[in-house]
């Protein structure tokens, strides 16, 4: 395998020293290793950084030999907080992925996506919202502030306004696209994630988030989990606005008392107390607030509100809807949920497990005001964010996880070196009707191919060999039964 | 629309001040216009930036009154340089990467993907590489050096490394995932674009790379290509690497002399020249080079190199099996042809439209030895990259382009408030079984549902009307033929 030694770096420096006249040699100068044994770079990596833009890039200019130009010991794992997907874990996510996109479709939903790389500006609101503080961002080479998209909806809002009157409202939007974020401090915690996204845009009745809770069910269900593994919690932000309003406290402390009540179930009620002090809320609203986000139940909600309002009008007519949909079992008032993005304003809802180990699977509600932060028009919309982390723990948990092997149906193998071109012309003669075919590149021993036809899961091993080969045939083993028969070539099917 | 006026920030101002003493409400603080007239962005967002992490961001700490908290003009654009798919874009992206995966698998090929932020020093190379010179990198928020990847390559050679003995060879992998660019000066050019890659690790034969060429043949007919349209050109570095050799030029100089000579189509070759003795290549050597270069035909290259390299010996064994394939006329030889990346070994080839108007179509070759520059063991191998800009402007050009359009067939409508619900059972009742609905969440005029049905290419219109649903009954409009009928629920189908 190492036949030709054209750049190593360790027999380099036997060559004529003629070239590197305006280099150093030094060994000093050839690999440092960091505090991570597992973490090197050479010098030629160290001393390029200078030039290599972005904001704060670090001076330094160590020139390397160029024997070593090309030699650097790397981290074989991705950077901390990110995935490869191997073979196994990207059947795993395509099974995923297709579930998503297929109940999307199901539901009449177009597919879009957005860039991974956004302008910052389209993400940042002051509410104190966590998905802010984790912003992964930074000033590109052209010194402009960007972020890794930490979720979609800002991007949707943004080709929606740009798109204004040459769409046909409404709109059912659905995407699944990686998603980002920084910690500074990890616990095993992941940088990035997918999320499957649906949205309908240009829908202000409860119908739009009935449809969206059931697409999501019709998904549970498709992949085996029921109503008795997992919920969702339900309620709407107009239950606080109304709270808030008979206060008196102004709308726009609004967003970020939901972002400090969605804190809930995470820290000490008497930090959501304090936090709330400081927005400027008064003691008794305070304690009156507390008490009904504590209700479980639309009867007592309409006690405490009074039946005037929209909030319990719109949660009224979701929890008819849910029946007519089928799924009333699936879903259940709780005066807690707010979702912690700043801009919802009515219905809003998570995805939780019933066993209570979990974190919320998924969740979602309308935002009839986010255009218009933007500077758009604001169209009333509504849509959820799903996530690829939790459910694939929750499938695990309740042993749902699928049996994906890989799936090739034939296995094409020359007996000798030179019937590697015939090999060549059945596997075309196969592919060409449509059939899958794992063609052996190099002459291997039998027992080597009949290892790698079980190891891909081979349906049929086609062996070319001297003797068929010359009368125009083929040998056919089917790996199921052991059945084994010669076929002429222009009968392979 | 606007019935929920909780946060708008035209209207805060006329709420109580007392919560806004801390804050300056001056209007100089609102909104500040920047050269761009697309672009805006608010006092608030300009001052988060401080906190905000990333390399090298810039201070300023304008407090913005809190009534503007979540105000933004945005520029509705994405970001320069990069793509939104709307759903149209969308539809032709799944078109092209269903036919790139399904080639793949066709040819026992298994999915893989890496991060698409990657450590900096995976990419870094001295060679020259424009790919280098463009790399999109950027310090994070914990002040590593990162890169939005040029290419996918580098991490599948990572993820070689890591899995190690773990995996048999030899793997068959294939990707398609977003590749980035940063460029100073952009001519409409953009800055990311998806590529699809196939690779074989650990296969030294020739039959690899013929096995690569055969499967993006299978790819260009599939999509109504032909050989009239694109081609091959073909060629190895071992041409190079003996010349130089015999010249006696050093190893190490092979891949900068490489990057030199892939420029020989874009710039003089004067430039090339003045190049190629920089890197201290003889006068003698550079002529011979230059002449070798333009050779076209095997036999010719055979009598200037000998019958006895490697080189002659890998290209004869290439042509011999593409006609095997059956692909011989789509491939040429042709000794320019050196790819513009560093760590190519041995055979390279580049698709290229054969009307000479459009960029390389995709390019690939053997990189034996690439896991050993990142302190891995050997392992021989070689891939291609098939971007999707080049081969989307060939096939409109060809007029190739498919007609996609959203597909769905039934349209479900309630004629009157009070069935909304009915319809919504009705949707279920469909989509249970499998079909695609697009259900009509808000009470429409039939003018506008059949606008509608029209715009979504539904086959059906189910219509839920009052006496029917008495009865257990809907109406079903088939589009195309406008015959209409009852019929009960359990018949639905």
């Amino acid at each position: 395998m190492r036949a030709i030694h054209m750049v190593s770096p360790r027999l380099s420096s036997c060559l004529r020293p003629i070239f590197f006249g305006r280099f150093s040699s030094s060994p000093r100068d050839f690999v440092f290793p960091l505090s991570n044994p597992r973490r090197f770079y050479c010098a030629a990596a160290a001393a390029e950084n200078v030039d290599s833009g972005g904001g704060g890039g670090r001076s330094g200019s160590v020139t390397a030999p160029p024997m070593m130009e090309d030699f650097q010991k790397i981290d074989v794992n991705p950077p901390k907080g990110t995935r490869d997907f191997s073979p196994e874990d990207m059947r795993l996510r395509n099974w995923l992925f297709q579930h998503f996109k297929e109940v999307s479709r199901l539901f009449g939903f177009e597919e879009v996506d957005f860039p991974v790389l956004e302008s910052e500006a389209l993400f940042i609101r002051k509410a104190g919202e966590e998905i802010r503080d984790q912003l992964y961002c930074f000033e590109d080479r052209g010194n402009r502030r960007v972020a890794l998209r930490p979720e979609l909806t800002p991007s949707l809002a943004r080709l929606v306004i740009q798109k204004g009157k040459s769409v046909s409202l409404p709109l059912k939007w659905f995407a699944v696209g990686q998603c980002w974020r920084y910690e500074r401090m990890t616990r095993g915690r992941r940088r990035e994630h997918y999320q499957w996204n649906m949205d309908i845009i240009g829908v202000s009745e409860v119908a739009a988030e009935a449809e969206l809770i059931s697409s999501i069910v019709t998904f549970f269900k498709r992949i085996g989990i029921t109503a008795s593994d997992v919920g969702f919690k339900v309620s709407s932000r107009k239950v606080l606005q109304e709270m808030l309003r008979s206060y008196g406290v102004p709308e726009n402390l609004f967003g970020k008392v939901c972002i400090v009540i969605d804190k809930i179930e995470k820290i000490p009620v008497e930090e959501i107390k304090k936090e709330l002090r400081l927005t400027g809320i008064s003691e008794e609203a305070i304690e009156q607030l507390l008490e009904v986000l504590s209700i479980k139940s639309l009867e007592k909600l309409e006690d405490v509100l009074g039946g005037a309002g929209e909030a319990i009008a719109d949660l009224k007519q979701l929890f008819s809807l849910a029946e007519k949909f089928g799924y009333s079992e699936w879903i259940q008032f709780d005066a807690s949920v707010v979702r912690g993005l700043a801009y919802y304003t009515g219905i809003v809802f998570e995805g939780f497990d019933r066993g209570g180990k979990l974190r919320a699977i998924c969740g979602g509600g309308r935002y009839d005001r986010l255009l218009s932060t933007f500077g758009g028009d604001d169209i009333p919309a509504c849509g959820f964010g799903f996530g690829d982390a939790v459910i694939v723990e929750l499938i695990k948990e309740k042993g749902l996880l699928p049996e994906l092997k890989q799936e090739v149906e034939n296995i094409v193998c020359a007996l000798d070196k030179d019937l590697q071109g015939a090999a060549a012309t059945v596997a075309t003669i196969l592919r060409d009707k449509g059939h899958t075919v794992d063609l052996v590149l190099e002459i291997k021993p039998l027992k080597w191919v009949f290892k790698r036809a079980a190891r891909v899961n081979a349906a049929r091993l086609v062996l070319v060999g001297k003797t068929e080969w010359e009368e125009g045939s083929v040998s056919v083993k089917i790996l199921s039964s052991g059945e084994q028969y010669k076929v002429k070539l222009h009968d392979l099917d």
